[in-house]
């Protein structure tokens, strides 16, 4: 173990996180179905900014004061009424979503996101920007949490998978004594050939939206690198992160 | 995904137990180093009971109110001052144990055990005991809740792979859609021909003790089946479970 290596965490679930210290870390906040990968994708294809928000009435409201924005948000599968778009990855193509500001209202990750304090970076990951994310935790050289958005806090499938994707891949440039990163990164070696989508489609997640005809939009979460960009966290908004600024 | 089959979950941490519903179910306590394995070794060693407490000031109480007692507990990887023994599985052979009432003070264990409400049955499991536990909760036909005791609420990996490990023999028998059930049993597979011990090296937990030099413990803790008992809570005492009673 090198002593001058910086720490990397893995939180499983939000009622955990008060066990982890986030001050002055690169936070990564892990909503894979579907929060952080519509974020991936919407900035990917040149929205200008995403602004996650936790309630409706939120939501409606600063989609009527942001000029050319879009409101969007899902509960139990649907569009929530008065919101005018879903929570789908695919929705968010370049031609609909290029210039605008997308604001999103999500349960899980748009709590999580909120909870972190004194972070000195929060990002969003997703199997979409996994390896964009671990370049960004190479270059920053802070400690890293690894904040799993999980599903009412119950612990989930996807998130610690995507988590024990980068620990597998950061695990030698960083000092990791966290059982969490170690169990996701056994659940990620298990997974062998594998592609992601078939270990998720045994998942508590994956059963609750099949049910409501998404599992196009969870193979689409599960593709890896497809949007290599890191959304960054600036005041209220996520943008993408400019690695020389 | 047969309906009659009981439901069979897992509970990585304390934090979540109130996430799951414990009423009529048969819950586990998992306290791998090493409260539910010290449990299991005294009780297989003729224990008339073991009574776990959370306090020390109530482990000295009830030892000195019970005839033929014996107050254990540890802090830090020492003897607490006020109590006799420590909480080594290893201590407590026949000889010394037979006949007598254990009073043993542990912190995550024995808290997690107290909180654990409306259940039909709260037994105790670790590998020495794995076979007896699978066999219990096989033959009681109630909804199984594997509720690990964790480290100060953070996710540890040495209960979790004991849960995997029960995953993994009764996944046949119980309906099972929740994914700490299918990233346990994914953590126990992907221990491939190794032991239980090879991986647990690698745990926050086993650094801790080994630093105070219980290497041999954890070696004893991880030993499957040495001691098949089931310990069962009746009253304020965990005693052997009867089959047939």
């Amino acid at each position: 173990m090198n002593k001058q290596m910086p720490r990397l965490e893995v939180c499983l679930s939000p009622a955990l996180l008060h066990l982890y210290d986030t001050e002055g870390a690169a936070v990564v906040i892990i909503d894979v179905f579907r929060a952080t990968s519509t974020i991936a994708a919407a900035l990917y294809n040149n929205a200008r900014a995403v602004i996650p928000v936790a309630s409706i009435e939120e939501c409606i409201e600063l989609g009527n004061s942001i000029e050319n924005s879009v409101t969007a948000g899902e509960r139990n599968g649907h569009i929530v009424e008065g919101l005018q778009y879903g929570n789908s990855p695919s929705e968010y193509t370049r031609d609909f979503i290029s210039g605008r500001t997308l604001v999103l209202t999500t349960t899980n990750g748009t709590r999580l996101l909120h909870m972190v304090k004194g972070a000195d970076s929060i990002v969003t990951g997703s199997f979409l920007n996994l390896s964009a994310v671990c370049d960004f935790l190479l270059n920053s050289n802070k400690n890293v949490l690894l904040a799993c958005a999980a599903w009412k806090d119950r612990f989930n499938l996807e998130d610690t998978l995507f988590a024990g994707a980068v620990v597998n891949r950061l695990k030698g440039s960083f000092d990791i004594n966290c059982d969490s990163a170690r169990a996701a990164n056994a659940l990620f070696e298990n997974m062998g050939s594998r592609r992601p989508i078939e270990l998720l489609q045994d998942s508590s997640h994956y059963r609750r939206l099949a049910a409501y005809g998404l599992e196009k939009d969870m193979e689409y979460c599960a593709t890896i690198d497809l949007h290599p960009v890191v959304p960054i966290l600036q005041g209220q908004e996520l943008i993408i992160h400019q690695p020389n600024q």
